[in-house]
């Protein structure tokens, strides 16, 4: 901790420019997170950290590292040298490098209950990380990245997040068939959306209790046809007015809290709220 | 139509490039929306259009202006010269500059009913740009703008509506608490949100026929202490898991559609949505 780092070809400034990167995130298991909230956030959520980079000029007491049990590595680099390693335009003084946790499906399938949302082919950073931290507003179990999404470890998608990346367990499903029908046999409940569909403020509900997974379509494509097939129900979110359609994160959010409204989560029996709190 | 600008000091040229500025926009009172589905779409929606511009390389047939009555001025500029005067990475060689259709307060009290959004200090671009698409495809009839928010046609904003910027008054309010009086004088219900407020699904909604304003906070800071006093009704969004609060766009669609939903104007009561569409 005494030694300052001023070369930008110590090992580990160029480890955190190579995880700018998606091939070397995926490469080294590892992403960074960048200002001081985020660090704090991700100490007190316990998730694995590689290494804490710091700015000489930044205080690096504020962390209260002294009061946390485990050893964190942590280096300090020249103020300069470290305004030239993150991603944001005015850094904080303060980067995070954590070890990725990313789950395979058996974790969704054992749990045979919760509320899942599948992302298929989201493309906007914002968008990913808007939806993840709207699945942990609203006390959902995770998400599920279905083919050709953004990388959920993207800096941009971190930091729309706001920290829910260290809460919201994410799934990695490389095959989304396997996934839809191995749900089907645990007759789980797959919702997706579609114009066509049912209007989700007259649509039923999904029995409750059962594991329940709303799928998200791309930005403009909308969901593939062959999960559209697999799906127990396709609802829509009624567009009045004029727009074509909605923003993908704000129908989402939309959505999720109409399902979990349907479920009495969302208010009206605080005795499921407390239910849910004990799973 | 014939001549190809060349020069990057034709006077077009520089207007375009001075109204990426507000200070410009505000003085010219014009804005620019670029891509052809948006100029389209301005076209469609009768905008009134101060001059089309396009690259020599962009097929202008593509637009169908012949189908047009009106008259709209339209320049050619060479393809190196109009990469360099938008906003977008790939400029798709079209660029529509526009005349802004401001309102004041007027236009909201005289009516004495509808759904309006109100936004204090909305500072992100993207989240003032996706709540005006959500108020266009709920159905809404406006967007009020308070003190210190974004510019509504800063180009990033204007690329968030997706085109319900042509559609979706924007109402500036340039003294929220006159603007508050009035509304209450005219017993107008004013919904603010507020964690400690209601919850929003409990709630048991405005009266309806009435004038409605929700309104919607900074992105950090929230509504205004003296905004809050004015409201009618102070609800919140239940955060049911372990984030602090939602992105302010995503919050937004959630009220919105509930606010709506409750007056029936979501499906449950088709009657009311078509006696929405007669007003």
């Amino acid at each position: 901790m005494s030694e300052i780092i001023t070369s930008p070809n110590n090992p580990i400034i160029k480890l955190v420019k190579s995880l700018h990167i998606k091939k070397y995130r995926d490469q080294y298991g590892l992403y960074f997170v960048e200002g001081w909230k985020m660090v704090k956030e991700a100490i007190a959520e316990n998730c694995p950290i590689h290494t804490l980079i710091y700015s000489e000029d930044f205080d690096i007491h504020k962390l209260e590292l002294d009061k946390i049990k485990v050893d964190i590595p942590i280096v300090c680099v020249d103020a300069n040298l470290f305004k030239q390693i993150g991603d944001v335009k005015t850094p904080q003084g303060i980067i995070g490098v954590l070890k990725k946790e990313q789950r395979n499906i058996d974790y969704v399938l054992d749990r045979n209950s919760g509320f899942w949302v599948a992302l298929d082919r989201v493309q906007d950073p914002g968008n990913m990380g808007t939806i993840i931290r709207t699945i942990d507003a609203a006390g959902g179990d995770g998400v599920v990245l279905l083919e050709g999404c953004v990388d959920p470890y993207n800096p941009k998608t971190i930091r729309s997040t706001m920290g829910s990346i260290f809460r919201i367990p994410i799934v990695k499903a490389d095959n989304s068939n396997d996934f839809f029908l191995k749900l089907r046999e645990r007759q789980a409940h797959i919702i997706t959306s579609d114009m066509n569909g049912e209007n989700i403020f007259n649509w039923q509900g999904a029995k409750s209790g059962s594991t329940k997974v709303l799928v998200i379509g791309n930005e403009s494509k909308g969901i593939r046809q062959e999960i559209h097939h697999m799906a127990t129900s396709t609802v829509s979110i009624p567009i009045i007015g004029g727009a074509e359609s909605l923003n993908a994160s704000v129908a989402a959010g939309i959505m999720i809290y109409e399902i979990l409204r349907k479920e009495g989560k969302m208010g009206q029996e605080i005795s499921c709220i407390r239910h849910r709190d004990m799973l």
